[in-house]
């Protein structure tokens, strides 16, 4: 039951696949080097291996209480945030201006693999506390950056986004809630809000809520929304804390899974909050937020899919039943037997892919903001745009598929609760689901991100993919090799015939109705990109004498696992890309309930 | 939240796809007519709707209660399950001569699917009866028949399967409960046995107990198991229950789902038992209750998809966010977003490929014990071989997947335990799990019904599928055609790959290793049969001016949706079927690990 944090896995994959490197080549980071990789990622699988992951199940059990309009954490949860903010986890991409480490973002995400594997709900925490800090650090005024900034850098606060309200969930134009000036400055917050994450709790002295609101003269729908940013306690001028602020949780949910994470129903009764950014433009700040929160939340599906995939790895070395046809062995260990091996290497594989798309994401997003010229930015920024909504659902997908998995390796016993297999799977499966389902992932996807500079960002893609796979020959031939180049033909064929819909005046709806197909597609296909990626490096480590051979060899045959499991489907999600809008018109509501 | 017993889809799949008229036509059935499918459906309909359902989430929440070594049923289920058997229905396929209805088989799946969807927890306690009476009347003694058989048929008494050990589970070969003979022609069973579903209950006065346990000359491994049968209580000569026997409870598990269903760790201390058929045949004869067992859990897989299906449609015609790309409103029901129509079309054509898989193996059952001619008989059984890992694991798959697209269907809602969408989710995975995993499953398929007369059932499948594939054009041309050839082929180039592999004396790893990627590729190829014939049979209806069109006409969209979104994988499902034992080898526990 223990968690290992994959440190190997994870230096391998930011140095030599997502390209880590040319990060630390632009000088924007300037205390980091490659030593520190390693010595970062030691620290904090260290701290998740041993402080977080051993919380987790005390946390599911118990999870977090709500009594008389207030939260008190899960057990031993506000202790182990304490001693993470000491560490100086809160503050890893931050700047040093305001107390942070000024890192990359690539490598905080890797950290945070660790975090969210050891414990999801823990994890969801500090999470959104980076989320606020990125809107702060982007739109927040000077004094803002000094009252409120530097605090949830150090993790002395934590900050919550809230958005959600019953009726605006994915359509947050809808929403309703109000800020009225005071005239001071300050504005007047009310209304109710729901699925606020770690929106009260006991573990920090204050809670830095960013909220969504409209101002009183705004327009309606999305354009009339403003971000607001309202403390649980007032701040004095000396930076001290005040008289609580007129917002409360009125109560938590009942969830599936993440039980230590508490989300609240919050109530803003004239709360005190400040403008943050430009009135009206609140939807497009909290995308900030939401970016960087999406892409932290595939660094979830990664990380819940490792914790599932070890304990079926374990479970599978230990447990025996029936003879190997490999070893001939009669009471075998269940690894032993080629199904369960199967299911395991598919598991790893697409573990392994899904943790390059994000952490290449991450690199994107680094050297978006800090790579040498305007057109390596702007370069880099598509990638990061194209790859976020990928890393967010098709990750997540990939936890919930691993996780499910992870059950079934331990047949009877991973029903059973006590086991821990099952937690995996009932926590996992939020993830495909906040920060925007997987559907507006696919949407953003194929309606956004494919059709900015009439698809360049996908045509760029492509056309790296296409030099990888130039490479490949080096490693495979026959089958493992056609699979990519077919694979990446599907990707194109796909992507044009989208950008074709999307040119046509009738084509909305032949769009979305291939969006998840798309996305999948898209996921498939990159995914099996990263590992050939981390083949040939693999390759080339061996070829020059260095490395764990045994391991590096393991590398290369989990790229053909992932050929023969993964990359073989691509061409078929063509199919459902391309049904078209037409079908489902005809399967309509009465037909569906027919 | 209600449920409503999809009739209609049930009485056109048994009589227009799964062939039900054959089964009366063997005049084995001499009080079923058509009309009486219709009357029996409405019936089971009325009860799983007003009985059953409403007791669903109290079943969840409250789960039964184990104390003091018995088990007292959730809130309301004793009741339920009294009028439940006072209805007859433990008794639907049962002999007249032990007091039942003697109705088809096929028919009985389509009434309990009514009540797996409704109460799956609920479902489980009839269903192993069921079993033990497949058993009981296929070995059990004129005197075992005449005591316990009609109980069990009545519903006086409930049967339980009694198989696992903690280590002894997927093989059964390795159980170690005994069972020493008392010299009386009784025997004295000891052990300790897990996994007991309605193992003890408090909603009947007595529970037969089917027990695998080895008799002290027994040869090791699975040749030395026999079935013995031990009563909760005795039974005395007149029928009347005497003392209690030596076997309790002695817990019961705590699992992600059903907990309405008593998953009981059973002590048995010298208890009485009688043995049921021949000594050390008890696997063979274990295996008459198992297969109609996994039939009758495939049956669960679609029953408890149905009801999340229900669910998700309801959310999504009420739920409203954004605007309509079809209709224009600007806060539309979600259902007419594209990509959540997709979800409903592809959920709602998963569904009815697996129940009409599950009903089309019932029908074979029937077909294969009472169809006219020996050669019939056995060409039958041959098609019920092959199908019966098909149901069992394919539609349970179905399940887990459309239970986990009803949650996304709702969002954030979909994570909150109270909208009931997480329910089914967690009540759904035990399904892939028990009655032989669904890896065994396919072990089943690859390893023993495939080989059987030279791949002969697979051959004979392929032709039948060969000829709807000749009458579609009548329907479909291009894509929609184009597919279900290409799928056969698939189908075909799997089985003759199988079984050359089969056929070489290294072959072995090889056929394990794409055990559960040629299920997949059957159940979906299957399953793209079942609604090609459920659309050629609308058309026929439709043609003849009968029949409700925009419903007929449904059943023609239903088949294109399957094909774009599912039996467009069919070919790219080859690569996994193929992907060899050598590759898996080379993904060594060391690799796994490292």
């Amino acid at each position: 039951m223990t968690y290992r944090a994959p440190v190997r896995d994870l230096i391998f994959t930011l140095t030599e696949v997502a390209g880590l490197d040319a990060v630390a080549a632009t000088g924007a980071f300037p205390d980091f080097d490659a030593d520190l990789t390693g010595a970062v990622l030691e620290a904090a699988a260290q701290f998740s291996e041993g402080v977080l992951a051993p919380l987790n199940r005390v946390g599911d059990q118990k999870g977090s209480l709500y009594a008389n309009g207030a939260v008190t954490a899960a057990p031993g949860f506000a202790d182990a945030y304490r001693q993470f903010a000491e560490g100086g986890w809160t503050g890893l991409s931050a700047p040093t201006h305001a107390g942070g480490q000024q890192l990359p973002k690539a490598l905080e995400l890797a950290a945070y693999e660790t975090v969210h594997a050891a414990n999801m709900a823990f994890g969801l925490c500090p999470m959104l506390s980076l989320a606020a800090i990125e809107a702060l650090e982007a739109v927040g005024t000077e004094a803002q950056k000094t009252t409120y900034l530097t605090k949830l850098v150090s993790g002395e606060w934590t900050g919550a986004m809230v958005l959600t309200e019953p009726q605006a969930g994915s359509d947050l134009g809808a929403l309703t809630a109000t800020a009225v000036p005071n005239g001071d400055g300050t504005y007047s917050l009310t209304g109710q809000k729901i699925f606020v994450t770690w929106g009260d709790h006991d573990a920090t002295d204050n809670i830095v809520h960013m909220v969504l609101a409209r101002l009183p003269d705004a327009p309606p729908g999305p354009k009339g929304i403003s971000l607001f940013l309202a403390s649980k306690y007032r701040v004095k001028p000396d930076g001290s804390l005040g008289e609580r602020n007129a917002f409360r949780p009125v109560g938590v949910e009942h969830k599936l899974g993440i039980h230590a994470s508490p989300t609240c129903v919050m109530a803003y009764e004239g709360a005190t909050a400040e403008l943050v950014g430009q009135p009206n433009q609140g939807l497009a700040h909290m995308f900030v937020m939401m970016n960087a929160a999406r892409l932290a939340v595939g660094v979830e599906g990664v990380g819940i899919a490792e914790r599932a995939y070890q304990q079926a790895l374990d479970y599978a070395r230990e447990r025996r039943q029936g003879r190997s046809v490999w070893t001939g062995e009669a009471n075998a260990p269940i690894i032993d037997h080629p199904d369960v091996r199967r299911a395991l290497s598919v598991m790893k594989a697409k573990i392994a892919a899904a943790r390059a798309l994000c952490l290449s994401t991450g690199v994107a997003a680094d050297l978006a903001k800090h790579a040498a010229t305007d057109e390596e930015r702007r370069r880099w920024k598509s990638r990061e745009d194209l790859f976020t909504p990928l890393a967010k659902a098709w990750s997540t997908d990939v936890g919930c598929d691993v996780a499910s998995m992870g059950v079934q390796v331990h047949g009877g016993m991973g029903f059973i609760e006590e086991t821990g297999a099952a937690q995996y799977y009932r926590d996992a499966r939020i993830a495909p689901i906040y920060e925007g389902t997987n559907g507006i992932q696919a949407m953003d996807l194929v309606g956004r991100k494919l059709g900015q500079d009439g698809g360049q960002a996908a045509r760029d893609l492509i056309a790296d993919m296409k030099a990888t796979l130039a490479l490949l020959p080096r490693l495979y031939s026959g089958k493992p090799l056609e699979r990519f180049a077919t694979a990446i033909e599907a990707v194109q064929d796909a992507t044009f015939w989208l950008l074709d819909r999307k040119a046509a005046a009738d084509g909305a709806a032949d769009v979305l109705a291939g969006a998840d197909a798309y996305l999948t597609l898209m996921g498939d296909v990159v995914g099996g990109w990263m590992l050939a990626k981390g083949a040939l490096a693999a390759r080339a480590t061996l070829d020059a004498g260095e490395g764990d051979p045994a391991w590096l060899e393991g590398r290369i045959a989990l790229y053909e696992v992932y050929a023969a499991n993964v990359l073989g489907h691509a061409s078929s999600r063509l199919a459902a890309v391309g049904q078209g809008g037409d079908l489902l018109q005809r399967m309509s509501p009465d037909v569906l309930a027919g």
